[in-house]
This record gives structure tokens, C-alpha cells and sequence, in this order.
């Protein structure tokens, strides 16, 4: 059996010590584990953005990776913290709508609400639940506690207004949901949304005025400095300057629409 | 037994190849050893800021921890490095006040000065202590040298300039001693010390002009957008605005005072 | 024997999912490996930057290290991945000149191209070689698949142009690799090549104008605010401001010439 692998998605910004926190309570309780930080600079209680991460990674992981996601603006609130089993994984989120585009991709097999206490920090602060709460009870799961014993059964997760492209008259109409150390722009339009559209397509920025026509299928087709639209890596629409910065070339920030035509 | 836990603490600056060769050192002699980074953003030289992040972050480590600090303006001079026992934890670090303030809260079980060369990089450098000396030190310890081999005892460590808050006529007057990532302040005035004060307290930033009254027990006590004064997960006086960033609004930066009345 | 350790330097940005996903990569096909990050704010599609991470770092690491360097500009395109043992350690890279200076200053043992298919994704993206081949190769010889299983035999690497400093009438000229977080400037103006001039040495800035006389040891040597040259840990000429920050000071940035003088 191999050792437990959790993950750490938050908000708290990157090189935190509140992560660091998170690590130590984990260590303490599951000396084993092994803890990857996904990314800590999700953009403050952007609740999307951590979703949208989470899918993208989760095909990288090994079955029974235990995903813990801290975007959490309700802590201390009545809102609940749920463990749950997706894809063959484990995910421990505030139930906020977190998990919600995650389990429109693949339904859960289960969805239990944390609320054994034993497994939790002695005296939880009201502020810090991904230290006190989802940081011991994702350890206590890596220990061998079985599931049952975390919470009981819930049959819904409270879902999340929806994020993904719009169908319009002429296309689909999607935006800009991450845009990465390079500049890449990419989007919330997946490549099977784009097969209903026929080639070529036209990839539109209508805020900047600006239209890139086709697909590549890699940055190297195009000369450096060049616009092209592709599939990225994770199966997303993505808008790129070859060897540029698409972001700081034309002006798009995280959020702007993008548009596709055939 | 755990296979040993060593921290790194620094001010080399996030994501810094820096730190990487602390770990590449650490490993080479400590294979087993799982290595966790508190953070590497601490302030330029700014001792008191890591000693209040490693205070931070101690209750969530098992006993055992062996924690790295390097903000070393001194290197290469005479000061010393040490390691000592506190708080059923290991801390290796400069002596130059850096642990003074954790020596404070919980008197150190013992302390020893670093002179034993064989357990040291061949050649250390000049300006780099902490991969030459301090990780080798601490991988070695992890190894299961005994402390007693790696230097002998001193009965003292350099004091740091106090950092508390001080008491004035009407209450007590303290300083940001950090911003996260939220842009909330955190400051350097504990929940204890406030127990002195009557009860609804007053928090007021002097150089702002701006008053909060009362304590809140989280955020989601108050609407969004509104600012607030808190208890925070470290037991310290927070100001925050509720799903803001109170640091952006306010105009308030590391360092600046906060004054707390009845 | 030891568990496998990878190391990963690319120019994804600090703290990004997509280093996430080699890592999700790495430890599903091998569990046990220790898994550690050099750096990943390489300046983008920098071969020259990371190739000089990988030179000052290679030291601080214990042999049979495998080292997994992206910074790939070429991806997708024909340029060919490669596997090469080099000073006891192993480095997967793009054959893109990122290896060129690493096997200038200790030839390779052997240089493999990657080839063998069976040991990548299953689909490898055209975008995304670093997760979806070089992770899972680096992981797969972590499990014990001997290097010959990977790939053929190459006879040379591509090279990358000259990046040392070159002998001028007085001295000799280079120019800043690195700003760390400090505000040192590190040149690329290595401790050997200083030998060939006569001491006092003296260190130009020809941009700034500006000019520092001597050698230190050590920055303890001067006082807080002093310019000062000196070998650094990384046995490289750095300019450093004692207790500041040189390259704020100075204006000074990645790129700019270094004169010596004797």
C-alpha cells in the first residue's frame, strides 16, 4: 500500500505560512503522508477559479489522492465542510460550491458532512478551518479512519452558478478563466463544446476587437510573435502569442469573453 | 520511529534555487528526512518578522520538528549559530535574536553553539550559512547525532529589541506586524493582554485616523465590505474587512500602530 | 538504497498547478520519490537562466539526483527530448542547449534520446512535454527501468551560444545572470577566471558608470549601505550592497555588462 498523497489548493497566497501550518497539522497526525501543493494563488475566495484548477489536475493524480481545497469566504459561518469521493479520489472542501463543477464532470460516489469532532483540532478557531478542520480530517482519512466515521451522508452538494460557455446564435461564448505565467489566455470552452462548430473556426476577443482565425494544434506551427488559437493541454480552448505574452499584447485580463465562430 | 521533520524558514525570497540547495544538502545526508517550507518571503533581514512567523507556526508541528531559520544579516561575522531545544522543538538559527522571542514564551530546555566542523559542509562559504552550516547541522540531527556532539552549551541567547506591545494610559499600543495575503493586518497585541482591558475595547489605527469598535468572532458575523477587529487563528489581534482586503482600503502597511482602548 | 530523488526547474511561474501536474504525474508512477523544486520562475523560455540554475545547484545534490529541466520553447516541434548522466547525476531537458553548458563543464557519461513511447502518457499533448513525457521518464527510472530501456544512444547535445565572460585588452567582460532576492547581482564571471588578473581587482559597471574597488571576503567586512564585489557561494563574482539592495540602488538589471579590471 502506498503512502497517503494529499494535495493543497487555497487562497492564502503563495509561500504562506498559513499553508505551512496546514503541512504541520497534517505531518503531526499522518507522519507518511506526502503533501503537493497544488497552487496557492487562487485569486481571493474566487471559489470558480479553485474548481476550475481542481479539474484541470485531477487526471494527473493517482486514485485515492486526497484533494483538500481552502476558498472558503464563509468560515466560521453555518456553511458546512464536506469530504467527498469523486473519480476515484477524495475531496475535502467547504461546501460553498467548490466541488460543484467537479461533480457535474463525474458524480460522486458519496458526499459526507464533516462533523465528528474527535478528528478535529481540540478547540477550532473560527477562522482557520483549513488548519483545524480539513487539514487533520484529510490525515486522520490517510491513517486508515474510515470514511462513515468522519460524518454522515449528504445527498447534494450546494452548487455553484454555472461557468461554463453559453451557446449563442453564432457560436459559443465562454471567458478568459486563468491566465498563466506566460501570458496564455485560457478558457471555460472545452474542445468537445467546439466540435458542434464546423472548421475553421473563429476565435473572437469582442472587448479587444480582436479575431484569430483556426486552430493550431502546437505554439512551433507559427512563427514567434504570432496569435494562435489552440487546444492547450488541458483540453481547453487557450489564446497565445508563439513565444510571446498574450496577456500584456493585447490586453486581456481574467474574466474578459471570448467568442467562437464557425 | 518518524522519519525526521525539518522546516526552512528564510528571506531568500519565494521559489528561490537558494533554498533548493538547503534541501539538496539535506537530503544528501538525511534521506529520509520530509522537509516543509514555513516561507521564504520574510522581509529582507527583518529578524523580528521571522521570529514571529516561527512563533506562528510551532503548535501546528509535532514535537521533534527541527526548525531551520535563516535571516542572517550577520553572516560571515562573528555572531554564532546555535541550536536549542524549545518547546519539545528543534530550532537552528543565527543567534542574533532571531529566537529570543520564542526563548521569551517557553524557556529553552538548552542551547548549544555550532563549532563542530566535521558536521559541516567541507568548505563553508562566507556568505552562505545556512546551506553550509545550518542544514548540514540540522541533517545530521535528523540522522541521529546527538546534540551534544554538534556543539556545547551556552547559557544565553542575543536578546532582541522587545516587539510586544507596550502599555500606555488608556490601553495598550501595538503594530502590524503582518499582512497576508487578505490584506488582513495582524498585529503584535495577544488576546491575553486584552483580557486586562474592559470589555466593549476600542481598536484604533492612529495614523489612518480610523476606529473599529468591539470584536467580532468571525468574519461572517458582519456583512461584506464592512471592517471588523478580530481574535485571529494565531491569537492575535486582527483588523480585516469582511471579504475585502483591509490593508488596500485602509492604506495600511507593515509596521504601522494600532492602538487598543476600553 | 536510497528512495528517488527529481528535482524540477522550469518557467511556469512560481506556485503554478502545471507543476502540480508533473508532480500528480511523478508520484503515481513512483510513489516513493522524493520530489523537489529548484525553481520555476526561470524569466520565460530563458535556456541560458535555467542552465545557469542547474550549474549553481548541481553541487548541493547527492549523486544519481534526477534533475527535470522545462523550459521548452520548442515544444511540439521536431527538437528531441534527451536523457543525459552528467557529474554522477541525471538530466532530462529539451535538447535545446539547456544541457550545453553543464556538459561543457563535466562531459556526459551519456546522452540518451528519448524515444521509447511506452514510457510516456498515454496521449502525449503537443503542448505540455514536461508533464506528459519528461515527469513520467524521470519517474519511471526512479522505479529502477534502466536508462537504455528510454532511448538510443546520441552522440552530442545541441549547443547553446557561449555564455561565459570573454577576455577584452583590460580584463575581462560579462554580464549579470541573476538578481536575487536581495538585490545581488551575480555575474557569470566565475573565481577561476579572476586568477588570470592581478590583485587589486577592480569591478566596472559601464551602463551605471560605476565602479567597485577590490575584493571582500565576506559583507560583514563593510558597513551597512557599502557597495561591495566578492566571490560569492556560488563561486561567481557578485556586486552586493551590505544590508541593501544593489540592484534598486544601482538600476541595475538581468543582462547588464560586468567589467574587470586589474
Amino acid at each position: 500500500m502506498q503512502p497517503p498523497l494529499i494535495t493543497l489548493t487555497t487562497d492564502f497566497g503563495s509561500d504562506s505560512h498559513y499553508v505551512a501550518q496546514m503541512k504541520g497539522v497534517i505531518l503531526g497526525i499522518c507522519p507518511n503522508a506526502r503533501v503537493v501543493d497544488i497552487t496557492h494563488r487562487v485569486a481571493p475566495q474566487d471559489i470558480a477559479q479553485a474548481a476550475w484548477i481542481l479539474r484541470q489536475v485531477l487526471a494527473s493524480f493517482p486514485a485515492d489522492t486526497c484533494h483538500v481545497a481552502v476558498v472558503d469566504p464563509g468560515v466560521g459561518t453555518s456553511r458546512s465542510i464536506v469530504l467527498a469521493r469523486i473519480a476515484a479520489q477524495f475531496f475535502v472542501a467547504p461546501d460553498n460550491g467548490l466541488l460543484w463543477p467537479l461533480a457535474q464532470q463525474s458524480a460522486p460516489e458519496w458526499i459526507r458532512q464533516l462533523t465528528r469532532r474527535e478528528f478535529w483540532a481540540l478547540n477550532p478557531t473560527p477562522t482557520f478551518h483549513g488548519r483545524d478542520i480539513m487539514a487533520p480530517v484529510a490525515a486522520h482519512l490517510g491513517q486508515g479512519v474510515s470514511p462513515a466515521e468522519l460524518g454522515a451522508l449528504v445527498s447534494q452538494l450546494v452548487p455553484l452558478a454555472a461557468e461554463g460557455p453559453r451557446r449563442t446564435d453564432q457560436g459559443l461564448e465562454g471567458r478568459v478563466v486563468f491566465v498563466d505565467a506566460f501570458g496564455n489566455l485560457i478558457t471555460n470552452i472545452d474542445a468537445r463544446s467546439l466540435d458542434t462548430l464546423r472548421s475553421p473556426i473563429h476565435v473572437h476577443l469582442p472587448r479587444q476587437g480582436i479575431t484569430c482565425h483556426g486552430l493550431v494544434s502546437t505554439y512551433g506551427q507559427r512563427a514567434a510573435g504570432e496569435l494562435v488559437a489552440l487546444i492547450g493541454s488541458t483540453q481547453q480552448l487557450e489564446i497565445a502569442v508563439v513565444q510571446g505574452n498574450a496577456s500584456q499584447r493585447l490586453g486581456v485580463e481574467l474574466g474578459d469573453p471570448v467568442q467562437v465562430r464557425d
